[in-house]
């Protein structure tokens, strides 16, 4: 099974799935997915902003976005603002409730990272998130941004 | 955004789904999909076997074989063989279509790792390989098959 287990496809996938049900479990007390943690980290450090941008910043495709603040609205994490001079254009913000989750999530996002990171030198993780900001082109867009 | 950029889920999430694109789009001319490559690689190594035993060689739980598996059989690159001595054993074989995907596929998924990996050192990619096996769990694996 060499070839399957060198392959780089195999590899990410088998990996991905193993993290982030290790942070699906740590945010679950949180009423809160992964994918809803990066919206939320977005609406933390940027304030209000439009889908586009959340869509940009997480890289994650529009109709992908929708859904997630669809049900991160219902939970009353997050809210719709629309601009009184532009009722087509929608800006989101995080809710009082969204931003209380903040320091909790922020802490078990850390200890995500030092639990899957622990059998790494500081110089093999900082080579692993580094090839893998590559492979995804997270670089490209970080130095954009 | 650096921290969330840092954060290894959101790195592993957005480098696989590049890659998983990369070889989905590769793979699409053969009429199959990257888990469905995994399933063919397990039987054109091991020959015939169980669906438990490709749920553990592939790293996907049973349901999702099962899943996989019918959509292999309907296409005619698997089949489904009962054992005439034990009518509740059921093994899996690679159809002569199915066989005969081997070397085109193959080199599609050396090819896409190659685009993939093409900016990193020798070194470099023995580490990150290295690192997800680790993450993972599929050295584990691998030394126990």
């Amino acid at each position: 099974m060499e070839e399957l287990y060198q392959c780089i496809n195999f590899l990410l996938t088998v990996s991905q799935h193993a993290v982030f049900q290790n942070l699906h479990e740590r945010l679950d007390r949180f009423g809160i997915t992964p994918g809803q943690y990066a919206v939320l980290y977005c609406l933390w450090n940027k304030g209000e902003i439009t889908p586009k941008e959340i869509s940009q910043a997480v890289f994650l495709e529009m109709s992908t976005v929708s859904g997630v603040l669809d049900r991160m609205q219902k939970k009353g994490l997050i809210q719709r603002v629309v601009d009184p001079n532009d009722r087509r254009s929608v800006r989101v913000a995080a809710t009082a409730e969204g931003m209380a989750l903040q320091e909790g999530v922020m802490r078990a996002v850390e200890e995500m990272n030092q639990d899957v990171l622990r059998d790494f030198t500081p110089e093999e993780t900082q080579l692993l998130r580094r090839c893998l900001a590559r492979i995804g082109n997270v670089s490209a867009l970080t130095s954009e941004a």
